[in-house]
């Protein structure tokens, strides 16, 4: 598939190059291409620069959000959580509308300091926030409950483990969990409509919490049943 | 060990009555024990009236709030958590002081209809609220993240899973966990202070939510790494 992956982030390169290698053919969207080309230092995560990823993932082509968006039959989300509307903006209505959009984002406030809180939550959720603000594409929400690597790789954990889908259409979920299901995903759970995103995405506290307890992010939940 | 177990719905009973079969000395606190033992029919969950279960369960005495946790060593808050703050505030703070209160109380705001919101999240917690207010209780929030029958038999799932303990104070939280291992746990994780409550609070709504996807609440979270 055509597949734009927003963000060019730790979750979106991880995101795009494990796409690549399962055969998509995979944009990486950006603000502005060449700045991001032109970085020269790691980025305020720590990540290499751009250009030296984009050397190691040479399938994986760069192009503005609007771009990106344009030319996909799926669009991921990879963007943190307080830019996403601003970036889908960006994307375009036009170029999302009727577009299966896979937002892996969280709604984290690092305003108030570690650990983050959640700037919305309970009786909505950023996954509903895209939702209605791009009422014509077809969001579903999902991978946002775990680390970057064990998204595209859940299998070098122990033994299997879920991950869960929220969303309004039911084909735009089967897309997603093929995906997840080439990822290596086992246990793909469909939580029902977008309204169940505010589960998942309050799993994020907690989520957190365990990273400091256990002192890796190399866990992921299981639905024992 | 002596043990409190304040609210006589299917949590408590369920506590109650296997904490009882291990050998502990169990008293089950209610508002007014001869109006709970006065009822003839079931309570708003269904529940059979509570002196029928008394009858299975002999060894389980039954006593008003302040009397059950005045003769405990460890207190189980046991009660809805709309209604904790009032019912630890009829215990007493003085027969609260000093003794583990196992909190497994959810913050649910049943007001809005279903699915129910959280009156305190994110930023503060029920449990932390509750230690606020009696802060010479030793509070440990656990087993708030399963269904009464798998938090005193978690064997009865195909695996094992996670319970979690959130608490400041490091011997009430070995205390809990010792009560939990007794009840068949094997992984309790030990998440940190009494604010990582937070995080098991915030689980509630994907709990919900999964109950609804799987059609069944006989399910427990495991944290695979």
């Amino acid at each position: 598939m055509k597949i734009a992956v927003l963000g060019t982030g730790t979750v979106g390169r991880t995101i795009a190059g494990r796409l690549s290698e399962l055969g998509h053919t995979v944009t990486a969207g950006t603000r502005d291409p060449q700045a991001t080309l032109a970085r020269t230092e790691p980025d305020g995560m720590g990540n290499a620069p751009y250009a030296e990823w984009a050397a190691a993932h040479p399938a994986v082509t760069l192009a503005s959000f609007a771009e990106a968006a344009a030319g996909a039959e799926v669009v991921v989300n990879a963007t943190n959580g307080a830019a996403s509307l601003d970036v889908l903006g960006l994307a375009g209505a036009d170029n999302l509308a009727g577009k299966v959009l896979l937002d892996i984002s969280n709604p984290l406030d690092f305003s108030q300091g570690m650990p983050p809180t959640l700037f919305v939550k309970d009786t909505d959720s950023l996954a509903e926030q895209i939702q209605r603000t791009f009422p014509d594409a077809r969001v579903v929400k999902s991978l946002n409950t775990l680390n970057a690597d064990l998204m595209v790789h859940p299998e070098t954990l122990p033994e299997s483990s879920s991950v869960f889908v929220s969303g309004d259409d039911a084909e735009a979920k089967r897309t997603v969990t093929g995906l997840l299901e080439e990822f290596g995903h086992t246990d793909v759970i469909d939580l029902g409509d977008i309204t169940t995103a505010r589960g998942v995405e309050m799993l994020l506290p907690v989520w957190l919490r365990l990273w400091g307890a256990l002192g890796s992010p190399a866990f992921n939940f299981k639905i024992v049943r």
